[in-house]
């Protein structure tokens, strides 16, 4: 790393979306140098308005001297990265990335660069693009990395410092358990949500419909805000991780087939007995 | 309605749990008069500590002189009430409930007292019990009612009044169009969320399980906050609106069959296009 009165060095964001944004602020906020490089001219001069790194800029030039870049692309431009910013990446910097599905980042990293760190914090909202990049988007959410034998020892504490200070809760595990654990409760999430507001449209009945628009309160808003995300995502982590979130898929049909006899059969002491254990499940989880 | 200082003269409040005790504690920062009835001598005294009503007790006798009185208990005691409490309601007095499923309620209370007015706030959390009560949690939520040509329209307006002062937005609809309404964008989204949490369950792999419940965060943990909620509630809804239920289950096993077909079929443009329109949807429920 180069001498520099920074801990980290200076450091490159390449994309400046909810998850880049958010990242260069806070280090901003951290009192750290940040550049920023996106791909268009127009989200660069937004991006420098908004503040979100010292410079900004649309040529990876700017990576060159950087110390450690923060690869926040979308998950398709992490596992086919273009050649020119995998040219502008330099040697000894450390590089990590913040996509959701890992096994084929991983794949397509650990061969391309010597201090990749395979990454990526679980923290989002329905927000995307220049516009979406806000202050404390990871305190308290897990980070979880995914090291293999090659990875380097030195570059992954350095990311695990990094996420430390962002707030966030940093975790390691291998790329196939973590892709499998979050095609259940990210990606499979993703599609019951979708699922629910695609069927709510199919209501003809267009009285009712501006009904339900009306009565709609916290527990639907709550169901459906991440089958209201950004697609673009959504079609990235279902086309990436596809077999694990089918799996989970088949589990959840027969889950959901399951209630419905509860009803169909009028079994309600079963259905209560059923929403104890779920209570439980989700309380285990979420302890307040 | 007898000469009091305060506008709605004095109020009763039966059973202080999360909807009732919130009720109360809103009612009474509006300085108004609050007597709460709860089943239990222990939650009386727990509910007197709380401070959830000026005047707590286990006796029906407490609402002779109440004016105004909102039945703030389970959906299956709102359906089928029970005598003593029936006979305890003064025949001046202005009625309203709480009661998520509105025709069986309107069906039992058009008969049983003059001034009963079918109603209930679209509001909620995953707490339950008589510590559950807090402050502004109808604040810009939809209070439905659902008169019918019984309804007497002096009474009606008296909660309407009531409604608005909590801070939530009046909703006037009939009993079974609402009853429709809530079952897909309330009741149903229950079963889905349930249906999330018990299908992780089934995980007996333990160590994905306990990575799943370190990754989970917020989109995992508002997709199942209703699923994770009041295990009697949830079954009241179902046994009291399970046809409405059914047929959205039906509607939205076909919606998720469809999603499950473009991730078989690797169609992701589709996906995408989907995805897009299932955002718009949200967006319009949900303006930002």
């Amino acid at each position: 790393m180069k001498e520099t009165n920074q801990p980290f060095g200076l450091i490159g964001v390449v994309g400046l979306g909810l998850i880049g944004g958010s990242i260069a602020l806070d280090l901003q906020s951290l009192g750290l140098q940040v550049r920023g490089l996106t791909s268009r001219k127009e989200s660069a001069i937004k991006a420098q308005c908004r503040g979100l790194a010292q410079v900004v800029s649309t040529s990876p030039e700017i990576l060159k001297d950087c110390d450690l870049i923060i690869l926040a692309l979308p998950l398709n431009q992490l596992i086919k990265p273009n050649k020119k910013l995998i040219d502008s990446l330099p040697e000894e910097a450390v590089i990590t990335d913040v996509g959701s599905v890992k096994e084929p980042i991983l794949h397509t990293w650990e061969n391309l660069h010597p201090k990749f760190v395979p990454s990526h914090p679980m923290a989002g909202n329905n927000k995307s693009g220049i516009e979406a990049g806000a202050r404390h988007l990871f305190k308290d959410r897990p980070w979880v990395s995914t090291p293999n034998s090659k990875t380097d020892l030195r570059a992954l504490s350095l990311i695990k410092e990094m996420a430390t200070m962002l707030g966030s809760k940093w975790i390691t595990t291998d790329a196939k358990s973590h892709d499998q654990a979050v095609a259940f409760i990210s990606h499979l999430p993703v599609i019951i949500s979708a699922s629910l507001l695609s069927m709510i449209q199919t209501q003809t009945n267009k009285d009712l419909y501006f009904l339900m628009k009306e009565l709609a309160s916290s527990g639907f808003s709550d169901t459906t805000r991440i089958g209201g995300g950004n697609p673009k995502l959504g079609r990235d982590m279902s086309s990436n991780n596809t077999s694990a979130i089918l799996d989970g898929l088949d589990l959840y049909k027969t889950s959901i087939t399951r209630f419905e006899k509860l009803l169909t059969e009028k079994n309600w002491s079963k259905l209560e007995e059923e929403l104890k254990n779920t209570k439980k499940i989700r309380d285990a989880f979420f302890p307040s």
